[in-house]
């Protein structure tokens, strides 16, 4: 009899929803609006709604579905509550009990970076392996602790919130968090357009980033793939921060492997490289030799792991 | 029916043993010599004949003993094996199939700081918590991360190694480890001594520790607790380095509460006011409130933790 169970993944303007075979085999895909207004009191029924269509559709025996996982951009506890999403415009939200309440199927719900996490432990870069930091480069730094194939939601519900680890005293305008010299404000997208703009004021070399109007991460990076010297020094710099963060971090949990994801990552290789060397120098000697690898699942990470919390 | 379990320490000298109750009330207590000669080999041998010697003597049905958890000094696998173990003189050993073997009794064997991490949980100054860091100040730093009740003994077996994480880009002789600028090079007892004789070098400014011959982390917090400002500049210093590493590891796992251990701990709660502002000032906002602790079982926390594995 063959089993199913459904990956939802709740952003701010659109709601990712995957049905998958419990081997990870996935069965359909397709994307809902993300309801914000009033509250968002109509997220989770619309959520509710799509599935109960999808099962209808399908004609799925409500038996042969193992759950829904559910991964929502805010911290969530060990009871499956959200204090508040303020991307959602929720307040305190029982997700678990709501969304099993209107669909009768039981229902696990993780924070989205987290679940993200899993789903590319289940069958993205970290297929395979059962222990994971996944540090996703985006817009700000976000991460996820796989351990033992589970999720480390943290007491808080701060667990893999490796974006906010201090890592430079020097800089003193604050992260969106409110501390200074957070990892995210030197190693994310708009930090490493940070580093590069340093870089440019700091010299007249020539580079092939100067007299851009805007100076990206894949600006960098692709100057870095044309041997560009004030970039690879710009790359060195992120490499040295994020590799010598991730030492760190090998040294609490000591994963298998370590995955690099987020918009940043389509730097490819590259990227590993830069971060690599630096991870291998600081880290402690029964880690160095780590896995790294990149991201494979993009934006269907989180339908992945939302799946796996329910499989 | 009462059910019973055994918890042993083997250190490089003595090998701590403890009868338990399975709700963790200690029943008897006593040591045997570790012979570490012939490569170790009667070291398993010597722990069957004194467990089944107590069996004997407390007439204990075999079927009430629930298992023996054994922790040791060396990176233990998830099968229960060690690579090597230094001090005890061992190869590759299969703690777990060996002792078995010899007593007939299940086996669960963990590296000795994390089990005293999970005896600090169970009985200690964690109890109550479920997730922990255990951060042990001793002639080393030591460490071990509980998560969910359970040690996280990483892939390599080296998790909770923080006190190899790297901290001090300005210190260029080697840690034991082989890296330099490790926190065990700052935090440790001999860390703080080494912080004390550069305050001292750095400054005529009077001290009660100038003239000894022998400066100590207890001699520099006895000075504190006198209100002797180089003893407090050097506690500033120690509690910058350890509250900023502890900072970052909260947002990786993010524990319910911080236990702070081993010789250099019997300084008192004065040692955590030095850590904890730190803390506090670095960590990312949701942690910021997390519980701090001494540990409170001394040396008989690796007996404690070592039954919890198998009850």
């Amino acid at each position: 009899m063959k089993k199913y169970c459904f990956g939802i993944d709740v952003g701010g303007t659109t709601v990712k929803c995957g049905l998958f075979s419990t081997e990870g085999v996935p069965l359909d895909k397709w994307e809902i609006p993300t309801r914000t207004e009033d509250d968002g009191k109509n997220i989770l029924p619309d959520v509710a709604e799509t599935i109960l269509a999808k099962i209808a559709e399908k004609d799925i025996a409500k038996e042969n579905i193992t759950g829904i996982g559910i991964g929502v951009p805010g911290p969530v506890n060990e009871n499956g509550c959200v204090p508040c999403a303020v991307n959602l415009h929720w307040g305190y939200k029982d997700i678990e009990g709501e969304l099993k309440e209107l669909t009768g199927i039981p229902v696990k719900a993780g924070n989205d970076a987290n679940v993200a996490a899993l789903g590319e432990l289940w069958k993205g870069g970290g297929a395979g392996a059962r222990s994971m930091i996944m540090v996703t480069l985006g817009t700000g730094v976000g991460g996820g602790i796989i351990i033992d194939e589970k999720i480390v939601p943290g007491y808080h519900g701060a667990g893999g919130e490796i974006g906010h680890v201090h890592v430079e005293d020097a800089i003193t305008d604050p992260c969106n968090c409110g501390n200074c010299g957070c990892l995210e404000q030197v190693a994310s997208a708009t930090g490493i357009a940070r580093l590069a703009r340093e870089e440019l004021a700091a010299s007249d070399e020539p580079s092939v980033m100067r007299g851009r109007e805007h100076v990206s991460a894949k600006t960098v990076f692709d100057a870095v793939k044309e041997g560009d010297a004030v970039a690879i020094r710009v790359a060195e710099r992120f490499g040295l921060y994020l590799g010598k963060a991730l030492a760190s971090f090998s040294c609490v949990v000591d994963p298998q492997i370590i995955v690099i994801g987020g918009g940043v990552s389509k730097a490819g290789p590259i990227l590993l490289d830069f971060i690599e060397k630096n991870y291998r120098k600081y880290t402690f000697k029964a880690c160095r030799e780590t896995d790294f690898a990149l991201a494979l699942l993009g934006n269907d990470a989180g339908i992945y792991g939302a799946a796996k919390m329910v499989c």
